[in-house]
């Protein structure tokens, strides 16, 4: 028997019409789905695909073990997270040496900060893989705020609110455009830096982009509020155009 | 009557089934299409959409009156491109005043790196202008290499090969994940900056990236080629994992 084919499928930012159409025809056609979630939740991949799914279908719903509440430096988070991972793996696996395809969600572009890359790692080498990319949440967000973020021959550079100060400040320093992935908990460090690089004044908070509860806030009038750990700080680059 | 609305529809990298689903519709229905193109050229963006058109679509092309026969920093080129980008913006906006709306075809993300922001600039104020973002070419270009780009807390910088040399080796030696665009006759001054930065052993260059011709090489075997001005170099970034 030939063995399945386990797919990694990016879904975008959230608009269900924002899939590609491979992606879109895979989704529809999938006996069997895999996603992240967090214990609890319906999760965020999951629900960008409801009521696209065969009334047949099997989901397997992958739940964090931890969130927030072990540190990211403590080597428990990561053996936690390394046997989790190791566990979802050899589930679909399994399901694969039976025969079947299986179509793992992924939001945003799967190699791009997605969570698919940790089962991938551990596939890529005994199954067959095949990754769909997909349009990334900052896409969605620089669209949002109807002003195109790199000219010319501007510099983009990405980074994560989890960074520390001196890297975040580093990276905005020498970007034209800046996004601000991560953000959460970060925010206040966030702002810190991009007042230190000179940059607050331009920077602007994107939330669930291409989403109906989409919302585009200059940041300086955004942060009294707490932001989602989903949103996502742009500044604009401003190079050369004729 | 009501104006017509102008369609900014990102088609992605290239392959016909990685347009959004939002894009596919918008294309399959226009009436009117318009799309950059070099003289003599059928157009890149236009040969994505072939076979998806309407038999009674009208046709746009608009066609570069320079490419890279005036150099960058000659007023000239600037003067030449901004009338150009007038006449195409008058005759959208002629077609837009009858009622009809028009879809301009935009390689990858419309608002990253593309022509159609120049277009948009000068409409934005007077039209209703959609923007449809899309998958970048350096997503393509990432999955291509069955390769994760930016793993954790991963500081991700796009350049421009066309950037200085200093400024290449500055936002190189910065990052950790390292995508360079706009290659073509600069692939010389990239590849001596990746050396510098220590990046270019880790390097890769990705040419047609979601195409039927897609080529996926170590740099280090592919320098003696020339590279086409569509194809993207890329170094993974190697962040923290579980």
């Amino acid at each position: 028997m030939r063995p399945g084919v386990i797919h990694g499928v990016g879904l975008g930012p959230g608009a269900v019409d924002l899939l590609s159409v491979r992606a879109d025809r895979l989704v529809r056609n999938a006996k069997h789905i895999a996603f992240f979630r967090k214990a609890g939740r319906a999760g965020r991949a999951r629900k960008i695909v409801e009521g696209m799914l065969r009334a047949d279908v099997t989901e397997f719903a992958m739940e964090y073990p931890v969130t927030t509440e072990i540190p990211l430096d403590d080597p428990a988070y990561n053996a936690t997270l390394s046997a989790f991972y190791e566990e979802c793996t050899a589930h679909l696996r399994a399901l694969a040496a039976t025969g079947e395809d299986v179509v793992v969600l992924s939001e945003g572009d799967p190699f791009f900060y997605g969570s698919f890359m940790h089962l991938y790692e551990r596939l890529k080498d005994s199954n067959r893989v095949e990754v769909v990319p997909a349009i990334t949440g900052m896409s969605a967000a620089w669209t949002a705020t109807g002003l195109p973020i790199t000219w010319g021959d501007d510099i983009l550079t990405v980074l994560a609110g989890t960074l520390p100060m001196e890297d975040l400040i580093r990276g905005m320093s020498g970007a034209d455009a800046i996004v601000v992935m991560k953000i959460g908990r970060n925010i206040d460090k966030v702002v810190e830096a991009l007042k230190t690089s000179g940059r607050y004044d331009a920077a602007w908070l994107v939330e669930f982009a291409s989403m109906e509860e989409q919302r585009v806030t200059p940041l300086r009038e955004a942060t009294a509020r707490i932001t989602p750990y989903f949103s996502i700080i742009l500044v604009h680059g401003q190079g050369r155009r004729p």
